[in-house]
């Protein structure tokens, strides 16, 4: 959105977003809060959905007293002073152990993000002895959110999942998107010109991954704020989803 | 910034910044700037600024006749199919090398962070056969360019200098602080409860780096627009500098 030359974006962090329990219709959640704030979707905004809500509402919640750990799980756990259920989930959610140090349980989960513990957190979750594991598929979540919300508004706005993830050699984790419709997460500016006509070489921009941390700032990490609109991007649109943002394993210098 | 429950916060790119030369007074170029786009700064505005203009106005631009390329940067350029001064510019900015690989020099540069070619860029600069190199000390530029603003127009701003760096595991690149005033870069949230009162064991949120890249939404990457402001985001004020978002060497899983 431009007025005057200002390019004019706006991070919206929704409040009021009630608990969400398996089986709840998120599109139809989304468009009541929204409304609730005085903020009706309209097409070309986009709507960025905390990954817990989403795992709630898909049931991806396990019970740790149903969860019977291996013996690697356990070893692990009493090194850790962690709870070995907790641990095996840990396990079950991924295809590969990244790393496992003094500082964290470092996995590649079955979608073939890394991350801390797959993902499975304990954090925000209502029932004592739940934990959360990251949606079976989150660009299929997203794209049926953003239908649904299609549906209901009449709007055609893009929808991304986030989750909070570190970095190896920066500190404190930030959001990136882990599920994304109807717009393309990376920018491919290779063969593009800059402002002085050189040919840029190596720059593709995870747009997905800075509208997932922009929208981390209005959310906070105390759970209050799981729904942000971001109004005014101009977006590129696309259905490549999240998927699109992980590295090949060829390509990848850490593996 | 609340507007009833809304959490609302504006990123907002300058047009019309002018190309820097050496010894240019930054400040007073973003001032003169956020007027003309009718965008008077407020205190508690973040003034998020590209690398590239503030190393340009440091003068840390390299002309590469002036390089003599060591050795092996002229059998690593030879490899790649580069400028073996350029390559020679990346070794002299880097305190020690990460990976070489096919697909990028990787190092550590003189600061710390961990990007490739130690930041060095030919992109954007106008002079024909100059680079630039990052600042040499970015949280110096950052609260300078604060300290100017402050006096120039009585508003207390913080500042981030900002430059996109790739990621292991994850394709693209996405804007992070490199240098940093005025505010909290990392945000330690152990010990602190959830919206479930749990307490959240391994929570620091990178918001300098979340800020760094929300604005990297309005700048693109084609030159135009280097200078952004965040409005609306409650920071905490702080000094510890974009260094507190480096991990230590101790810590970081990958050295």
């Amino acid at each position: 959105m431009r007025k005057g030359g200002v390019v004019r974006l706006e991070i919206l962090g929704l409040s009021g977003f009630p608990e969400v329990r398996p089986k709840d219709d998120l599109a139809r959640l989304v468009a009541e809060t929204g409304e609730k704030n005085g903020i009706g979707l309209k097409s070309g905004d986009i709507v960025v959905v905390a990954q817990k809500v989403v795992s709630k509402a898909e049931g991806r919640l396990v019970r740790l007293r149903d969860v019977k750990p291996s013996a690697l799980a356990r070893v692990w756990a009493r090194r850790k002073g962690t709870d070995p259920r907790l641990v095996e989930v840990v396990f079950r959610e991924s295809k590969r152990i990244v790393r496992m140090s003094q500082h964290v349980l470092l996995t590649e989960t079955q979608h073939g993000f890394v991350c801390a513990n797959a993902g499975v957190d304990r954090s925000n979750v209502s029932g004592r002895g739940c934990v959360t594991c990251l949606p079976e598929n989150p660009d299929r979540s997203a794209r049926r959110l953003a239908s649904g919300l299609r549906g209901l508004l009449n709007a055609s706005v893009a929808v991304i999942i986030t989750d909070s993830f570190g970095r190896p050699w920066r500190l404190g984790q930030t959001n990136v998107a882990i599920g994304v419709a109807g717009l393309q997460p990376l920018l491919d500016l290779r063969g593009t010109r800059d402002t002085f006509c050189h040919t840029l070489h190596a720059t593709m921009l995870a747009v997905g991954d800075e509208l997932a941390a922009a929208a981390g700032l209005a959310m906070g990490k105390c759970g209050g704020m799981p729904v942000v609109i971001i109004r005014g991007y101009r977006y590129r649109a696309g259905n490549g989803g999240a998927r699109t943002l992980i590295r090949l394993a060829e390509e990848d210098l850490f593996r």
